[in-house]
Order: structure tokens, then C-alpha cells, then sequence
């Protein structure tokens, strides 16, 4: 995997996090290490606004990356690649996928060129966990996804959901609303992906919580805690690392891959048989209709010449 | 203003508030019916799950709409007639204006017919204030109310942002957060509604913050507190007399209104247009080449008989 241009820092970061967190995180490099797996490649995609770039900064523990709330994100991916203790751990960044209502295929695209040479072990799809309804534009984007990179990335993804320290509407329990957002993303990513029910075994897609608020709450460890009592940054690591052991395949993005039929080119194909319709049915019958005015114009003149 | 069907009832919710809120809504009606307005109608539009009928629910204090975290909302608007000393309030609760990124016309369409012979004083426009871009799509719906109701709806409108009980982002205090929020919001809304830069004070369109959790704090008076200290039922209730009081006319819906140009209707009329355009242009220039087809091979036929 070619990293070019990316030089590979120290990790640093992750000395900021309290020592429970530091340890549990060692553990997990160490049982990767130990499965002969020393590089892990997390590609974070979604719509703007979500968190995807504070997510990376708080993996990390590093402010690496743009945040704001206003602001449009920046319009390339970035990389950052951190090494410890002979492990690589990249991060991706992306701009959002969503643009005025339209999946925003010109930056699927830079993405996918960005992605040349390089291994996606896990894509985190981030989304708010507190933004309840899905829609069809989620769907789109999921299908923009798998056009992309083929079904299979989601057996090697993670649903991260920001803004996780919520007080949940509607009198239900923080588990039960879990429950139900899971759930109702979850159907719109199985028909965006295409997964059909006898299949849903072999996607079965984890969720990972997360908040990156400054205020999320912390242990008596000064682990950032959410209120089911979960230390979410460990907690999201393990789940990174469950996914990279399940048996299936990293995506590896080759130039066929990037070159690939999208949806746009498949619709795109059509246009030459359209003109070429267009030319044998309206073009024919137009100049047929014409020709058949000419005769009507042209027999008077030769009548005309025969009576000279 | 008939209100056909629908039955006006005492409005028993206002005595479930505190008593100093109470008595803050008996005072804004008082100054209403000393302007000999005795009658309210509040139109609440906004795209799905931004919190519409959690609004008028709180508005009323009564659970009289539907509100759920997940489902999609229902598909017909509603009125809710409320009378006190005199005085009627109307809410009207909508279905969401958004449908999987796209302006669902359909839902503006139903709107509009439901509103026929009734007079808006005031579009309660919703939005969450803790989502934090705004994206064309928002423009959009800004402009399929501008092109329904025509632009003066906005001089009658009331920009409503719920989950407004937050901890601002990114280090910023809550004033600074709502001057932003404010001002992305009110550049989409000037965009959508083409409001020019020397009409900004014509349109000063003012904002109300919202909080429907039933967790919202409240204060030694028992009354919904925001962050900022403002008891918000009360506030908001300002904020929409203040707008009756602006000078600007209220939207009476007649049948005019109802069919006048949408911009679907307006697109659909350049058909004809485009339709003779590819006549004119196409077909004549298809027709041009073919004659000139057809004279160049009448030629050598002549020439032929020349020499016969
Ligand atoms: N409260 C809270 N705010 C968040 C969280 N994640 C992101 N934000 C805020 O959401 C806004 C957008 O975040 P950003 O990371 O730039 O989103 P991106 O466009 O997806 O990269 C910023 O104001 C962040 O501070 C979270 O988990 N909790
Ligand atoms: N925390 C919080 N939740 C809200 C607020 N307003 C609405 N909600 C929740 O948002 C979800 C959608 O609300 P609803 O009123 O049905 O939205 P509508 O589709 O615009 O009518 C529900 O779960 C509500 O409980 C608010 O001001 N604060
Ligand atoms: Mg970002
Ligand atoms: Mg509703």
C-alpha cells in the first residue's frame, strides 16, 4: 500500500487519553500485532455536518482536522497516518457526500481517486444519532457508496453515531431508542446496499457510539462515558478491530476499481443509442414526410414539362 | 375566515402552564384585542422531524398532534381552533415540506388547498437550531413557499429553532451560536426568497428559540427556560404579535392563489416553446442538408439526360 506523499507521524495522540483508555487501546494493537495485522486503514464517509472530521480528531486525540459548524468542509480527503510500536493506524477524512439535496458525485469521485493504491480495511459511515428520520437521500448515498466500492464494504463497516450523549425523546430509554435508530438506519442501508433478507446474517453491520462534544461526560478513569455506561473510544476501537476479524476482505482500490461502471456512466452509455434512435425513427420520418412533399411539389413541374 | 368543520374549542391547555406564563399570554391577547384583533392563525411548515407538532403541542399545552422520533409524519395538515375570552388562536400543523432531498410538492400542494378562504397572520417556519449547515435544499424550500404564498409571506414569519436547550460547539458561547445560526439560516431564506440586500430591512425577519424536551429547565417560577435565561412559550408568543403589529398585510388563500404559477407550471410552459424551437432550428436545418442532398443527386441525373 502506497502511501505517497503522507509522511507516517508518531502517535502521539493517543498519550493525551487517560490511562485506562491508553491501556485498552494497546490491548487491541497488541491482539491485531498478534493476527499478523499491522497496518489498519479507517476511511470515515458521510454526509457534512455530522462529526465525521471530529471523529477523526477524537480517534486521534489529535486536532488534525477541520471543524465547524458552519462552515462547508474542505474538498479533498486527507490522510493521517500515525505509527505505534511498529503498527500504522490511517485515518481518512472526507468531505461530505451530500450537496443540496443531490449525493455529490464530484466528491465520491475525488475520493476515489485518492484512494489509488490504497487498502480500506474498515469504512466508518458516520451519521447523527440524534437526527431521527432517514430518508431517500440516505439511501442514495449508501447506493453511491456501494456503486463505488462494491456491496461487500459493507461487511467491513462500522455505523458511527455522533452526538451519542442524548436524552431521548418520547419517554423512551436510552436503549430503546438505540434500538429504533439503529434499526431504522439500518433498513435504509439494507435496501441502498441492495442486502437482501437471507443475506442479512452476512452483513451484519456494527454500531459504534460516539460524542465529541468537550462536555461528554467521563468515569471516575476520566474515560469519556456515554449513558449506557460505555467508554466509546476504546469501545469504537474494539469494534474496528471485531469487523477486520470477521473473514471478509479488505477493499483494495485499483485503477479498475476507480474506472469501474458508476451510475452516472451506466446512464451515460445510453446516450449515443438515444441519438441514434433519435436519428433512424425522428430523422427518417422527417425526411420521409419531406421527400414525400418534394414528389408532391416536384409532379406539377414535370407535368409542366411534358405539356411544354 | 371559514373554518369549515373544524370545531373551535376552549383553549383549557393555557391553564396547565406556570401562572407566570399564564399571565404573560393573557397579556399579549389583552394588547391583541385592544387592536381589535381577536382572532390568530399560525401556520407551522418546516421540513420532517425538525419538531412542527412538538411545537404546537407545546404552544398549546395540549397533546393534540402527532409526534414520534421515527415514524414519518402524517400526510394532511391540521387545524387546531382554540378559543379564550374571545379570542381565537388557530395552529396549523403541516406535513414535513422535505421527501428523500427533495421539495415534496405534493405536501405543499395538499397545504395549500387545506388553506383555501382561510388568512394566515403568521408562518411559523421550523428548523432545528442545532443542525448547523444549511445546503441548497433549504434554499429550495424557501423557495417553493416564496413561489405558493408569494414573497410577503415573509414579512409575516417567525423563523422557530427547537432543541434549543444546547452547549454550543466549538468553543462558542450560546449568543454566539444563535448569531451564527441566525445568520446562515437568514442568508438561505434572502437566497430562496430573492429578498435583495436594500429590502434586509423591509424582511427583518425574527427568530424564536424553542425547546420541546420535556427536560427543558425551568425556572424558581416553574416556567421552560432556555440557556440564555428566556422563558421561551412566552417569548415566542411576542415574537409572533410583534409580527401582526409590523404593518405588513396578513395572507388571505383565495382560489388565485391556489392555481397562480408554481414553478412546476412555469417550466411545463416553456414545452411548446421548446418543442417550436426544435421545429425551427432542428428541422429546418435537417431539412436544409437533405434538400441539399437531394439536389446533389438530382444533379447528375440531369446531367445525364443532357447527355442523352
Ligand atoms: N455535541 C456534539 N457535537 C458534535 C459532535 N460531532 C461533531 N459535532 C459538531 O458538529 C459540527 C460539525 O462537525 P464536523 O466534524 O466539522 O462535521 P463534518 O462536516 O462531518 O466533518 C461541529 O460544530 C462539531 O463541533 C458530537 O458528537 N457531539
Ligand atoms: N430535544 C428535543 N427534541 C425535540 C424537540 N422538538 C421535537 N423533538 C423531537 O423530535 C422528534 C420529531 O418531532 P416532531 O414534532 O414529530 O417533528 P415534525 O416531523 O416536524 O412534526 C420527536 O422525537 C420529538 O420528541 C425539541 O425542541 N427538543
Ligand atoms: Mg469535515
Ligand atoms: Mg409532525
Amino acid at each position: 500500500m502506497s502511501l505517497s506523499m503522507q509522511k507516517a507521524r508518531d502517535w502521539t495522540g493517543i498519550r493525551g487519553f487517560p490511562n485506562a483508555t491508553q491501556n485498552k487501546l494497546h490491548e487491541l494493537l497488541e491482539k491485531l500485532k498478534y493476527d499478523k495485522v499491522n497496518t489498519l486503514t479507517i476511511l470515515v464517509m458521510g454526509k457534512g455536518g455530522v462529526g465525521k472530521s471530529s471523529t477523526v480528531n477524537s480517534l486521534l486525540g489529535e486536532r488534525v482536522t477541520y471543524v465547524s459548524a458552519f462552515q462547508s468542509e474542505g474538498l479533498r480527503p486527507m490522510i493521517f497516518p500515525r505509527v505505534l510500536a511498529g503498527f500504522t493506524l490511517n485515518v481518512i477524512d472526507t468531505p461530505g457526500l451530500v450537496e443540496g439535496g443531490y449525493v455529490n458525485e464530484q466528491s465520491l469521485d475525488t475520493i476515489k481517486r485518492f484512494l489509488l493504491d490504497k487498502t480500506i480495511d474498515v469504512l466508518l459511515y458516520v451519521d447523527r444519532f440524534d437526527s431521527y428520520r432517514v430518508d431517500n437521500l440516505d439511501r442514495q448515498i449508501i447506493k453511491a457508496i456501494t456503486d463505488t466500492f462494491g456491496k461487500k464494504i459493507w461487511k467491513r463497516s462500522v455505523i458511527g453515531l455522533t452526538h451519542a450523549q442524548l436524552s431521548p425523546p418520547d419517554g423512551l430509554s436510552y436503549d430503546d431508542f438505540l434500538a429504533r435508530r439503529s434499526e431504522t438506519l439500518m433498513k435504509v442501508i439494507r435496501s441502498g446496499a441492495t442486502i437482501k433478507n437471507r443475506e442479512i446474517q452476512d452483513y451484519d453491520i456494527p454500531i459504534a457510539l460516539i460524542e465529541n462534544s468537550g462536555r461528554c461526560t467521563t468515569n471516575d478513569d476520566l474515560e469519556k462515558v456515554l449513558p449506557n455506561g460505555i467508554c466509546w473510544i476504546p469501545n469504537m476501537m474494539k469494534t474496528i478491530t471485531e469487523v477486520i476479524s470477521n473473514g471478509s476482505k479488505a477493499i483494495y482500490v485499483d485503477q479498475k476499481l476507480i474506472d469501474g461502471p458508476d451510475p452516472n456512466l451506466r446512464g451515460k452509455i445510453f446516450i449515443p443509442y438515444i441519438l441514434a434512435f433519435q436519428y433512424f425513427f425522428v430523422v427518417k420520418y422527417i425526411k420521409g414526410s419531406i421527400m414525400g412533399d418534394i414528389k408532391k411539389e416536384k409532379k406539377p413541374l414535370w407535368q409542366l414539362r411534358d405539356g411544354f
